[in-house]
């Protein structure tokens, strides 16, 4: 094979590899990942995907379906790099040296402590090891998980709505509807797409929320986000948090860092903080918000009930800068995307790599 | 002449009017109107424009230019509706009529009670009188003077600049810069553009404002809106206020509406709100903002400094509900226009014209 059709072969392989991994399961605190072993010709050996912790890693799944011997002189196309510990399974750095595979090429770099070093292990070994190959989109597909084994801690998004004047609600409490029908369907779609959903005990007591992903029905999404709540106070009985399909999470929310941890341990890669404005603002104030999602509404409240709280600013010099990275015209609301803003922005010198 | 070629005639007549009326003087009581004098084959017999209260109307200004006898069966075209009425000048219809013209074309309806029905004592003289050429282009040019001829009173933009959480100021009271230089030049050239630019008293006393339009070199426009104070206290000797071009107009603020009626008495059209929040707050309260304004940064701030104070909304129902009608990224900040939500949005029912 040419090094050209070698390349084009590599890439076609890691798409399919990523139609595999997409097999898995959306959750959980493993990622997904898709396996195919290619013949030296370039034909299509054998495909494997992960289907979640406890059960084999994908090269190790696809290698299973050939008989003994079948993959010496193989290509593995794996859209992460192969593991290098020994888990609940071996490492599949071991696996695939033992089966005689001479090349492996892989997406993503694997960013765990534990894990990471499959590379290495297989180039001292003497495979032949192509990284970053379909890298952009594998990253994507893994994003979450990928920022959750770097960060140890759940990718979070803070969300509120509010008026233009960054009210939650009037001076009485109510706040049914500042935004309109587009904007809570957006909600919805993103709750759906979350892990897990945070609410403080603040707003089971005063909304008794649901904390599930539903359409414009009131049907449940099939993925539904598990509900966290954060605070001491006890959720009553009988509140409509205990109909969720999942059993909600309690955090104490007194060391929110730890808290974060803790629910990357669970599984939890993507975390989404539905209020009230305590909860809210104590992820900004303690920086542990990644994205923030503001749903504007056309209107002005004015009054005490503000979205956002104290935040320890005591000067503008200290304002938490973002940048705003989406504006999304929802009906006749906005939904503004924000994310903090990288140091560089600030006029800080930084050295090295920015 | 065919009734095509008259219509494209006229057309381009009140195009050069319209031309003609841009002559005049950006601000004052009087709006700015062109005139032009067609012979019967449609050849240009004079032109005319209004200079500014006391001097000749548009039509007399034109008609002046030509002997006596001249405009017998000639066509005015004119950018508003002739007046009716006997103020300073005599009123244009009876001018029209007395010279022997023959047919007027205008733009835009004369909406003030003292000057219309120029249209009917035309008619009522034999004129024919063709209304709504080039209306849309034209009711643009005089949107602020016809404004205020309908609501006499000045339309009123209410301005504030805010992080995404809605504050102005951080605890300290902090709040240079918020935004960006991008916003800052685009609200010097909104007030460039308006007839007077207002501050509470608060507000001089804390920022000293100069309350000029300049540019980013800190070089003045050439047209500089009119200060205007809100409130009952002193402005202190020695503030910026004092070297603005423009004497500042005391307004006691106790009464909105009658304050608003004086200044356009003398002449504003259009007032721009800068602040402080309570000065903001009073204006939207009062439902005396036809535009509000909103730039945003990308911060948060947190605490007690809102942009917006109390606006009297008890329950989320009264909430003061408005349109986005514009977005606009400047920079890093970005600008929410929003103007008042039709009734018709709200579910009232109308009677009679919406």
């Amino acid at each position: 094979m040419s090094t050209a059709t070698r390349a084009a072969t590599d890439v076609a392989a890691m798409r399919r590899a990523l139609e595999l991994a997409e097999r898995g399961p959306a959750r959980g605190v493993n990622p997904r990942v898709g396996c195919v072993i290619l013949s030296p010709d370039g034909d299509v050996l054998a495909e494997g995907w992960h289907r979640g912790a406890g059960t084999p890693h994908a090269e190790v799944d696809a290698l299973s379906t050939l008989p003994p011997g079948a993959a010496r002189g193989a290509t593995a196309i794996v859209t992460l790099e192969p593991c290098n510990h020994t888990g609940r399974t071996g490492p599949c750095a071991h696996a695939l040296v033992d089966a005689g595979i001479a090349r492996v090429v892989y997406a993503v770099d694997d960013p765990g402590d534990h894990s990471a070093g499959g590379a290495r292990t297989l180039r001292r070994a003497g495979v032949e090891v192509v990284a970053g190959v379909l890298a952009d989109e594998v990253g994507a597909f893994l994003e979450d998980w990928l920022f959750a084994a770097r960060h140890r801690r759940p990718r979070v998004t803070v969300k509120w709505a509010s008026s233009l004047d960054g009210r939650a609600a009037a001076a009485d409490g109510t706040s049914r509807w500042i935004t309109g029908p587009e904007a809570r369907a957006d909600v919805h779609l993103r709750r759906a797409a979350s892990d897990a959903i945070a609410v403080g005990t603040g707003t089971v007591l005063t909304d008794d929320p649901a904390l599930t992903a539903r359409d414009a029905d009131g049907e449940l999404f099939e993925n539904q986000p598990v509900p966290v709540v954060f605070g001491r106070r006890e959720v009553p009985s009988g509140a409509a948090l205990e109909r969720h399909p999942h059993e909600a999470i309690r955090m104490a929310g007194t060391d929110l860092a730890a808290d974060l941890a803790e629910l990357q341990r669970r599984g939890i890669r993507s975390l989404f903080i539905e209020g009230g404005p305590k909860l809210a603002s104590s992820f900004l104030a303690a920086g542990l918000a990644d994205e923030v999602l503001v749903y504007l509404a056309p209107a002005l409240i004015g009054g005490p009930r503000t979205a956002v709280d104290d935040l320890g600013v005591a000067t503008i010099a200290d304002a938490l800068r973002y940048d705003f990275t989406d504006l999304v015209r929802l009906g006749d609301d906005l939904l503004v995307v924000a994310r903090p803003r990288a140091a560089a922005h600030h006029d800080i010198p930084t050295h090295g790599r920015a």
